[in-house]
């Protein structure tokens, strides 16, 4: 079947959306399978899991997929996803610049088709990146404190690291000078990582489960942004947006940050 | 002099800008000649008290004013400043509809004149209430929580009013249904105050200062945004970023967030 | 079997004590089952239900028993445990004086058999109860602030009820005057319950689980004692210390925070 | 005069105590002088300043002395304290072992003669330690983060220091094996300063004073102990809470904590 056969989706008429999960069988598969059966307007048509054949896809009529498979397997179901018109929001990490100059290849020839590149469903910590990048030049100083539990074996986190990137970035475009700084003795660590010139702490503490907290503070005042990660169900509202709205959004699109309306 | 006689103020040209200050002797006043001496581009050509004539900030050749006076007074100076062609930052409180249309008609007798009323100058604080604004309608609950040293007489505080007016408005614009609350039994006004549907609790402990913190939920994870206002040196950085962008923007602007560039 | 029959749990020797757990198959039961399986010193003998009898818990050679039932049959199994001589940890709430009353006539027939009535298990939430009141009478104010799920019918918490009690118990103790509030004005309940002169807030917010903080302020500085709760495995390292400590400790004990050795 | 022939100060007769500061002009003793000056049963009886003679104390007929001075000059003054039977509280820091034992000495010389040797006078600080200290055994993980200024020349703090090793000790001293930690990549310094085993993260951000954190963590709960210092006023209720015990604690005395009635 070519795209051009297949129907666009038509979230708005008759029917629910039909959604299929690869991965389905996996933790972070299974919440979004639960969320998108809680949905009234989305039916799950398909749940693929590790041994199963993506054919099932076509076969279940799937108009909008969610993968949350590994990196070495992504791009064969993206691939397969564009060629038959059904759209993508994709959970899985590791997309550097070549696998997104592939992806894109792939839907300049299916011009319908839509794909989310989203490294992050949580909403919360989407909008703790941005506001923290918003208002890192309002500030002299901006440190990221991440905590996890002890199991983890990077530290600091991803999205710490992400944050800083961010927040410097801004620091640079607005022209802010270094932060300051007059520590000039103690034990080595004690003033975090340096990650692009943003500090960050990272501490390992028995009974958390993924918190952040980003510190901005000016003369006077302190702006304080935190957000807390208690269940892995925060992931669910995050993709199910990403569902609702990829089918009307052809193209590739990166960050869940864009279909936020966040003006 | 008329306003067509006044060069325009230049901040880029030549000289710093020739700032002056209503109500320079009082607490708020004292940080803001301060941080306009302490500022390169500005220059501090009049502080003007109480019992003072405001005629001195036209023999000064003052280009714009800040007003940290009294609701009382602050109309008759802004009709000087204005009728003078002298820009104004204003941080006085108290500007009802009635004012502002009024001050709207002595600008458009003025076009080249700007004037900038700001409820509040802290930066941390403006960004506080934006981005809690933003992220209310991802989230299932909203609550805020407003802290203060014992001796203030409102509870709660005006921040706090204002940042659940302002959350309970984007929900409504977005549609979100009321707030999940299975409260049935318990002593009076342990949920808090009502306002507009979003609960405000203040606490009130000797040692704060000025603190607040917007607490949003979804499942499986919450985002926090806090405030801490330790210093009212604070407010000088809001009210310079007034002072040097209130000459290029003619007529009347309602809060310091309008200057901010938050996109 | 007759109390005189049977020998003395002997934590210390050869093998491990016999645990039985009562209310096996609930959310808190398993996790104590789980809990006690998982220790080398312990041994679980015998899961009783709702249904099941409890002359298991003799058959089956039982040393101390865990219950966590219901306040209406509760009673019922420790007239049976205390007339067998075994010992009881009861994390069952609902002990009033009378209960008490009649539970020490029991075990005052049963001199060697110990029973703690612990209506709090998390060692957190004792220590953050037990440190709260002790600094109570070095700072001008003292305020509560619990934060929940939306699903929780009471507020404020049994918990922070039962902090503010003990915060005003020991500020009458020490002399100390009531606290500073200089509040006005302001919506009806702004300024949270009243819980014998303590402030006590409740928010209930989507993502939440059971959280709670005691704000002590005096002149210049705050002291806050924080007690998260993210997972009521958390109960289990309590019921354990109770299990392993209860045979040592004829008689009745009440508060697991007897057992904390805290000086 | 000596020793036997003043009498000893009788704080409930009569009249008030009288206090004496050394350091009276720097920031702390002013606070100190302030303070004492503002207490029914205080007499500010001699300001002694660094050009100043210390006989002037037995002129004033000073009971309490509060020494807030360097620690090159305190000994000095100590010595002739306890030599004239005038009671000290000290908050000089710079005390080892040689310096206490010389004190302890002196002290033997004069047997009714009083001196408390106080690091910290903020009585917020020494509970946050003193709880920390008693909860880190119930614990598996225990880490500290502190917050300050960014013109601090040290990171970690003394406190943070100081509160890491009574964790450490504390955890010896129950046998508790060393903290989880998974950590195998990253930047260096992302896991903080490693004292005594406890990592300690060191924050400076500008609008800050001085604050910090103990983390506990354990399965499903987090207990966090905070104190935050916004004020050096803060440190004059444990200064004065010694100038009105150590007359009736003859000998040397380490540390406010002894006098708190902590049990």
């Amino acid at each position: 079947m070519s795209t051009s056969e297949r129907p666009e989706p038509e979230t708005d008429a008759a029917g629910p959306t039909r959604v299929g999960v690869l991965g389905a069988h996996g933790r972070l598969g299974s919440e979004v399978c639960r969320a998108v059966e809680a949905a009234d307007d989305l039916e799950l048509a398909a749940r693929v899991g590790s041994g199963d054949d993506v054919e099932e896809l076509v076969r279940a009529g799937v108009q909008v997929v969610v993968d949350v498979t590994h990196p070495d397997v992504v791009m064969d179901h993206l691939r397969f996803c564009v060629e038959h018109g059904i759209h993508a929001v994709v959970g899985t990490t590791g997309f550097d610049d070549a696998r997104l100059a592939q992806l894109q290849e792939w839907l300049d020839a299916s011009p319908g088709t839509g794909v989310l590149v989203a490294p992050n469903f949580s909403v919360g910590a989407i909008l703790m990146m941005r506001f923290a990048a918003q208002a890192a030049r309002f500030f002299e100083s901006v440190e990221v404190v991440e905590l996890h539990h002890p199991d983890k074996a990077d530290a600091p986190s991803g999205t710490a690291a992400r944050t800083a990137r961010l927040v410097a970035e801004a620091r640079r475009e607005a022209g802010c000078p270094p932060m300051p700084d007059a520590t000039s003795s103690g034990p080595e660590g004690a003033r975090g990582a340096d990650v692009d010139g943003v500090r960050v702490h990272s501490l390992r503490v028995r009974g958390l489960v993924a918190h952040q907290e980003v510190v901005l503070g000016a003369p006077g005042e302190t702006l304080t942004i935190r957000h807390d990660s208690l269940d892995r169900v925060s992931f669910a509202p995050g993709a199910l947006l990403g569902v609702r709205r990829i089918s009307g959004r052809p193209g590739l699109t990166v960050g869940l940050e864009e279909l936020l309306d966040l003006g």
